[in-house]
């Protein structure tokens, strides 16, 4: 393999097609912002949309904007602007709630559907909400349903005739593995069990099939690829075929068949409308929906061909120039297993991060030995990877993260 | 009774101490807003603050604003903020997900805490979203538990010992009458019942005294008259002496005891804390948080006072124009009976509203035949009781709502 050079990376910046959007975002001054999949860089977009919305919307209009602006439709207009970067069509996904909430409806309607199956099978290293909801749901039942767990690559055969449903997040928060949405699809129906996949650390970034694999359920976050602002609207996918047989646990208003006639009756609107609960934030809401519109003028095919390349060259580089620093890279190779962070391991990692970060390389660690570093097409140029990398090979060269400053705090976020 | 005109009215604007704070809110020109127990209307401090979010802390700081800027911490400081409002500690309230969302988990909770008892006791005509979620964790729990209604009058009868929970919204949303919170709590206690409080239509105008009256759980809206804005987070208090045995139903990484562990295994974080569930919409906190800081300044008991004179003047000045106009007054004209909107009966009350909003008095309509005026004391004059009420004279005694236009759509909101 030929080796990578700062120019030849310059090169490929200056043919990319996707250069351009980079305009489209904030980026501080001073800083390598790697942090991509924890929290996105704000869209400029996202920025006048939310104070159009304050000043114009809330300020002027007030109450009418329900209306006028179509507050009250912003969970299934989001939704349908999402659609098209997780393989879903626009009546399938709705915003709404954090992830969190998202995978407690949707598994409490999963059970629902699967009657006398009490098993809900997920990754033993599923990402720790994930596996919280599934306790919480589990002694909310007192019973009615369990919890089981298998490692990644023994998922296919754990599942049988008792499993409900099974729940994974396809790609994996510490090491970027991504799981075959397709395979594990399509065993859980072999054995008449659901899907439920949680895309938070693939949308924006990774396009995902949910229909070409023919999933059931999804749930994914909004603030880490999609770039809607901290703490922005979650999602939920339900497939069409499912929509009005589930049984909301979470009925609330927004998905009333008739939320302003005040009734005390609930009646589920028909179709993905009735996952909704409680009334939206319209800011967040604002954020998230200005940061689609930019993604989809990028497109996420595009997305995807750059972060396979940068992926590519960043762990290239890693090779060609930390050797025999004592990392190791514990992202896959290859493209298709993986999505878009790459995580290596060092035993110093957490100083070593901190020590990054003080020279404005922005990644993050995760315990007990991962540092991350989050590849997003639209704000990262390629020459970034070669600067991130060089700073990184400095800082493990000299050991300047080996000072009691850098190990002294507990979490790095 | 002396006869009320606009120059007394004028007078007590000249000396209202609350005076000034109308200049802290965004008001459009031409609007007599009586919406704000709707929608309240946008303080400065919001739209500055949220502004300074987005630009600084989201675009240049990034994901270190978790840290920096005390993302993390929002749901408990604003929490902390809204306790003296409701009669709480500040360790016991925080801010987090919808009113409808938060409902449920208390709901759950409380049923955790009496084994042995099904029954949830709630009003006949409570708030629709509150009747919602009940039926879903009904249909959730699958014989777990049931729910009993009762007219408003007949709720403390209506306890006995198969009673898990009693809830109640505190100010009827139609009529504005108010519940007698020591009493139902009293009564709800000596059959070892639990009390959860609705305060939507209370926090921010009618100061409540949660720990005064020995309450056990409230939940409440962010965006009425707390002005947080449209879908502004939600609050839920859990009373201190109950805060560790409750078993959070969504149990979410926010609620864990030490979340940035990514154990997992859930261990519910000790206090108020586990009720949270996932990563708060930190847009939305911002703009709480501003709102209540205007709020803090004014002071809730001054707040009181300016609500309850125009209350009586609004009522008195109905029945001293609008006589002989087919209006009947059906909020409580007992000060201690009723919350801060003024509901007002009349056949025809949705095209009545829709005339109205068309001269500029922004009020809304509840289905069958109310029309209702939110009394906001930090944005409305006591003159402007006199204006809206000159209008609505003018447009019953003219009947200009009766046109086709007026009686031609589905809702007001």
């Amino acid at each position: 393999m030929t080796k990578l050079t700062r120019a030849a990376l310059a090169e490929r910046d200056a043919r990319d097609p996707l250069a351009k959007f980079r305009g489209d975002f904030v980026l501080p001054d001073g800083v390598l912002y790697f942090a991509g999949n924890s929290l996105g860089a704000l869209p400029r977009a996202a920025e006048t949309r939310v104070a159009e919305v304050v000043a114009q919307e809330w300020g002027q209009d007030l109450v009418r904007s329900w209306n006028k602006h179509g507050w009250i439709d912003m969970p299934l207009r989001v939704g349908a602007k999402l659609a098209p970067l997780i393989g879903a069509r626009a009546n399938e996904v709705a915003a709404a709630d954090s992830t969190s909430v998202n995978l407690f409806k949707l598994l409490a309607s999963a059970l629902k559907l699967r009657p006398g199956r009490k098993v809900i099978l997920t990754e033993d290293l599923n990402f720790p909400t994930d596996h919280y909801i599934m306790q919480g749901l589990t002694r909310l039942l007192d019973g009615g349903c369990e919890v089981r767990t298998a490692p990644a690559e023994q998922i296919i055969g754990a599942i049988d005739e008792t499993v409900a449903v099974v729940t994974l997040t396809e790609v994996d928060y510490r090491t970027a593995r991504r799981h075959d949405m397709a395979a594990v699809t399509r065993a859980a129906h072999q054995h008449g069990a659901l899907v439920l996949w949680d895309l938070s650390h693939s949308a924006g970034v990774v396009p995902t099939d949910l229909n070409g694999c023919g999933a059931d359920l999804a749930v994914g976050c909004g603030y880490k690829y999609l770039s809607g602002g901290p703490g922005a609207p979650a999602f939920l996918f339900v497939a069409e075929r499912l929509q009005d047989e589930l049984e909301p646990p979470l009925a609330g208003w927004m998905g009333h068949a008739a939320p302003f006639e005040f009734s005390t009756d609930y009646r589920p609107a028909g179709g993905i409308a009735r996952n909704l609960c409680g009334t939206p934030s319209v800011l967040g809401m604002a954020a998230l929906e200005a940061a689609l519109d930019v993604i989809a003028k990028a497109g996420i095919a595009a997305i995807r061909r750059k972060s396979v390349e940068m992926m590519d060259a960043f762990i290239a580089l890693v090779e060609q120039e930390c050797a025999g620093l004592d990392l190791e890279i514990v992202t896959p190779r290859d493209a298709d297993l993986r999505g878009s962070h790459v995580a290596l391991r060092h035993a110093d990692g957490y100083p070593v991060m901190r020590a990054l970060i003080a020279r404005g390389v922005v990644g993050d660690f995760r315990a007990p030995d991962l540092i991350r570093f989050g590849i997003t097409p639209l704000t990262l140029r390629h020459t970034d990877l070669w600067d991130a990398v060089a700073i990184l090979r400095e800082t493990l060269a000299g050991r300047t993260w080996d000072t009691p400053e850098y190990h002294s705090r507990a979490a790095v976020t």
